[in-house]
């Protein structure tokens, strides 16, 4: 396959490929999830599954010109709406599960229950975005704006692996990941910058296969040749980033929430590590961003 | 005074204010330091103190149109051209102070020389932005994204000061300073959001005279009265912030490199905390972000 390099590549891709995916949405009854089901229906890629409660589909007639890809499973007895969607993901009768009008903590409950939930052991459950800028030439991936506050050593490199997983999906053939901060100096007064260095290390040694690592770098010199070149700096990278891999959740809230208001992206974004894709958009977020993040679950699941 | 809401305002008030600024530079003898210095004198409110390396006037004739407001200043006997320079500001003889081609690091180590430099006791140098976005209505201010790693609560304090102060030489009559966090809960698990609701107490109670701060608030809703609404949350601040305080330097420093490149957004910033402003853009900066930077720097030394 080729580079998907926008959403609307992303979109045709998930076209093109002809697989249905079959969506868990957990009481999914708001309107903004509701539409963006739609329009993954609408796109002939999805199949949902209604689970707990259910939109009233007189209400919503079109909902129904999809007989086949619309199916209400209520909530399996003594489970609640989150675990049965979660026994589904286990049992493979779906391939990703979104989150409706629940709150996020009760689906993760579900999601990282010890004998029941979906997370495999050594995992890690962290966010991963996906952006479309004005600016980048491409899609720019990065992560963690959501989950983890301080990811340590061990949790860093599963977020490469995830990463390197995600962009494989978007047809990237040698995916480049910038690791952040706010210099580009190695320095023993920021045991961050070491395990960066060691982290490019490993890559150029190829344990994630064909894919650059290098870090520190700040997200300009990431992102901007000419920013590199200023000031001096030669990196693999050449700032062509695919994805930004950010020190903490204060940095990766601020880029997204920065990119998203200022730089007028619109973003997607998912849940990596457990045995799916998990959609926990925000209840602000609109039906266009919540389409979006269920079509990069969608990217994701059909690849794998 | 009004409102400072964009760059040009802020260039005709310092037009308009009739007052010039002397401006101690450390060997400025770089293309784009000397175009950011042309630029002030050409808009009338500079004075121009070149100390140790000078460029050379036949080579700049138009620097010679101004021959009572350019001065060259050779370094002292026994001191480099920073230490000249900051004697220069002890002795009252120059405004504030830039950097040219000299490394930061050595213009620093003048400034902050315990018996000659700059600060004074219980101050904290600290980095303020100031940028100009497309998004916001007004300016946005910013601290710290250049140089304090992790602020402590006693610096925090000191960035809300000097911000106070800044916005206050812009005109702003009741600033709003948004304490940001990826989250608006406050938390023993994150010490910072307990000291932030502490500070916005102790704001309610006057500390900072007509000044509202309020946090924990995301970068978004410290910024957009909709992301707010949406939340459900109430702030004073109302979306409307004229400052945010980073937690971090990861987070500042990827706000001013992300608002930079994917916003488009020119940006100015000092040095705050030293009895002057200094302005210390780095090597890669072109003229433009100079000058806006010394303009800046003079807009608040002009009133003080």
């Amino acid at each position: 396959m080729s580079s998907i390099l926008n959403f609307d590549q992303m979109f045709t891709h998930l076209r093109q490929l002809g697989r249905i995916v079959r969506i868990a949405v957990v009481d999914g009854i708001d309107a903004s999830t509701i539409e963006a089901l739609q329009r993954a229906l609408n796109g002939g890629f999805a199949k949902v599954l209604f689970v707990g409660k259910c939109p009233d589909l007189e209400e919503h007639p079109t909902l129904g010109l999809h007989p086949d890809r619309v199916v209400h499973v209520p909530e399996r007895q003594g489970l609640n709406a989150a675990e049965t969607a979660v026994a589904l993901i286990r049992e493979g009768e779906a391939d990703f599960l979104m989150k409706g009008l629940i709150h996020t903590s009760e689906l993760l409950r579900a999601v990282l229950h010890k004998e029941h939930g979906l997370l495999p052991q050594g995992e890690v459950l962290t966010h991963i975005a996906v952006s479309q800028t004005q600016t980048h030439g491409k899609l720019l991936f990065f992560t963690d704006s959501a989950v983890l506050p301080e990811p340590n050593e061990a949790q860093r490199e599963r977020q490469i692996d995830y990463a390197v997983a995600v962009t494989k999906a978007f047809g990237i053939p040698t995916p480049r990941i910038a690791l952040t901060h706010f210099t580009e100096e190695v320095s023993e007064k920021f045991p961050l910058t070491l395990h960066y260095r060691q982290l490019a290390e490993r890559a150029r040694r190829g344990e994630w296969g064909n894919v650059i690592v290098d870090g520190p770098l700040d997200v300009r010199t990431s992102v901007d040749p000419v920013a590199l070149a200023v000031k001096g700096i030669t990196s693999p990278i050449e700032g062509r980033a695919d994805v930004l891999i950010f020190p903490n959740l204060e940095a990766g809230n601020t880029f997204y929430k920065t990119l998203s208001f200022f730089g007028s992206a619109p973003i997607a974004g998912i849940l990596c590590g457990a045995k799916c894709p998990v959609v926990v958009n925000s209840r602000g977020d609109d039906a266009s961003s919540k389409f979006y993040s269920l079509a990069f679950a969608a990217t994701v699941v059909a690849q794998s």
